[in-house]
């Protein structure tokens, strides 16, 4: 391993990131957005038999270069890192309160997009498989965009930031579940219904199961070592557990991070569900502000890697050009109404104003679609222009959402800027 | 790549490096040394085809897998940021006070181990080769062990402690140009008496220019934004310099290790000289409690890879294993009376526990030692047998010293306690 390489890429990546940031606070837009087009510049920045990526050890082709999976590693932990710190901030007893609410937005802000990019693909080109993996890619909110705005405006104790949090844990959850489904269906992995049964289970049996360990488990635990720090002489200034609260931290993160994934979920779901089981004692051991140095080391390199699939040259035909432009429309329209009809719904109170914040903040697909698209193009079930066409929707919603989502939010809060 | 397998290795050892970490500050013994101990008991804990560390998917052999890779690189990005915190507690003009006394104790304390060790091989097996290199895998003390202990201990505004650090940073120095002239000698590298002094005069010039810097060009930058933020409304709540202070010493921190790497230092100089640039500002911006997350989470794949590389496999032959006592008492004597000899000739008001606390503070040589013998190894200059001789010596002084030095350090300062 270079560890020379290693680092100049690390360094050149983190500048370039803080600077793209810099530039795009300074006109009140979110940062990771300066991010995420300093990803889409270094990528597309080839001349000749140069190119930027090249020049730092990088080769994001179907074989890799070590520097590139290091890039990925530390774009995952970052994202990882960034729901752990929402977590951290997210009582389950908060999330409970708006949780008809969350369940509404969530489920019919899945349903409509899919059932619009299964439609969209049957009259496109009639193929079934496609269909089933457009329908499928369009369906999960990526929770880490706007989770990141939502820190960024430190707008986490709204209730419209509670709901949009906890119905993109429940999209995802919903996500992982079409997923698997949609593999089963068109036949090309080993699914049988009772798989799927299981990974759905799984799924519900382990959100539940945190956010009761949330209100009833953890506080027991809590409450035990306190009393038996209190009949001790002081000695340990960190959890009173007799560990460092950084360390124990840490641990829940990692560890919650590798359940979730192994029994099929996206990491980052477990890394919330982690935050949120030491959520009540956060404040108490500073956590938030010590997992705070971990994020910003990683989460640059997340918004960057967002930016580094985008292939401008993809873009250069016609038809894969308003393949795209229609798919970005779908994707934005279907999830933007299904999400605010879910938030009429499941909760009455809400203005319209409101209903737009929930909707504008669940447009976003980041990662789990391009995870979907990944799986359809290695097992067939997608064209590679479809596949062009998911990935630039999943980065142009991710680009477009946050701004608007950000002033739909300073609408209704105005004391809240862009920091 | 599999993150949910990383993910695993990563949580796995985290708990485990906690717990052994735990158990010996516990008894009052540094937690890094248990770190160090988890480590050697999990690379052999091997039961026929089982092995612990294959368990985790780490395959440490001459084509390592993909996780001791990522392994490897937390250690490194650990030390480095250990360093870095250290630099961010070292004041330029405090080093400089020590000066005389560090240049006398490193230098000394090279010089001998470096002879000793050339002397033991001739006289053992009479092989140039083998003599060159063993003579400077015994030059370069660990500063990231001794860095460790001192931070622990909290007693890095000790003379004692600053007279180290200084010395270990000029032996490492010291130690790269004698392992580019060795490399020369032994004419397995392609190097010239005019490359030899080229890496010689890079090093001394990054050293003299990082110092001098600190002196003299980073406070003129400081009081230039300070004075320009003065005359604006505030509006950054961040270092003055209109970024965010934790990403500048990022970037502060893996740019100065990629430059020392670049010219052929270890990279933790590099960090360590960065630290230094913002070490007055680093209270004022709290740096050093904003690094510690950072530090927390790679610095114990650091300890842990140093006890992971003894394979007590190696030590079953008679003759293997004497070389190997032979070589451990060599390092510890040499650099011991070397170094107390240089803080005699170097500070004459040192008493002899300070000189006690100095000799012991430089015995380490963890992975300075390591690189020097996989040179050599790679290069056909060492035997296997001294390779493998080395790389016990390089562990044993990391595990043996730091007990004793805090020994010594809490006889002259009986407040001081491993925390």
């Amino acid at each position: 391993m270079d560890f020379g390489s290693i680092l100049l890429m690390l360094v050149v990546l983190f500048v370039l990131a803080a600077i793209g940031s810099k530039i795009f606070t300074h006109f009140g837009i979110p940062g990771l957005i300066g991010e995420i087009i300093v990803g889409v510049i270094i990528a597309n920045l080839v001349i000749g038999d140069w190119s930027f990526l090249g020049m730092l050890g990088i080769d994001m082709g179907n074989d890799p270069s070590q520097n590139y999976d290091i890039l990925t590693l530390f774009a995952e932990l970052g994202v990882v890192f960034l729901l752990f710190s929402i977590g951290l901030e997210t009582k389950a007893r908060e999330l409970l309160s708006v949780g008809k609410a969350a369940m509404t937005v969530a489920t019919i802000g899945v349903l409509v997009p899919l059932a619009a990019g299964f439609v969209l693909m049957i009259a496109y080109d009639g193929n079934i498989h496609h269909a089933l993996f457009l329908g499928a890619a369009l369906v999960a909110t990526s929770v880490g965009i706007t989770a990141r705005v939502i820190k960024d405006m430190k707008v986490l104790d709204t209730k419209e930031a509670k709901i949009i949090i906890g119905a993109a844990v429940i999209d995802d959850v919903e996500g992982m579940v079409i997923l698997a489904i949609v593999v089963g269906m068109t036949s090309y992995g080993e699914m049988s219904v009772s798989n799927i049964a299981l990974i759905a289970t799984e799924a519900i049996v382990f959100v539940a199961v945190s956010i009761a360990a949330a209100l009833w488990v953890v506080p027991k635990i809590y409450e035990y070592f306190r009393k038996r720090k209190e009949s001790r002489p002081a000695k340990n200034k960190g959890s009173g557990l007799g560990v460092n609260a950084l360390i124990l931290a840490i641990v829940v993160c990692l560890g919650f991070s590798w359940l979730a994934d192994m029994i099929g979920l996206a990491a980052i779901i477990g890394a919330f569900l982690g935050g949120m089981l030491l959520a009540e004692y956060a404040h108490e051991w500073n956590l938030g502000e010590r997992i705070e140095p971990i994020t910003t080391l990683f989460i640059s390199f997340f918004f960057l890697n967002v930016g580094m699939k985008v292939d401008l040259g993809s873009l250069a035909s016609v038809s894969a050009a308003s393949l795209a432009v229609v798919v970005i429309l779908v994707a934005i329209a279907t999830k933007y109404f299904g999400c605010s009809i879910g938030a009429r719904l499941g909760d009455k109170s809400l203005s319209k104003e409101s209903r737009n914040i929930i909707g504008f903040g669940m447009v976003p697909r980041g990662e789990v679609g391009i995870i979907v698209a990944a799986i359809g193009l290695a097992t067939g079930a997608m064209s590679s222009e479809l596949y062009g066409a998911v990935i630039i929707m999943a980065v142009t919603t991710t680009i477009i959402a946050p701004p608007i989502f950000a002033w739909a939010f300073a609408k209704k809060y105005p004391h809240c800027k862009i920091a």
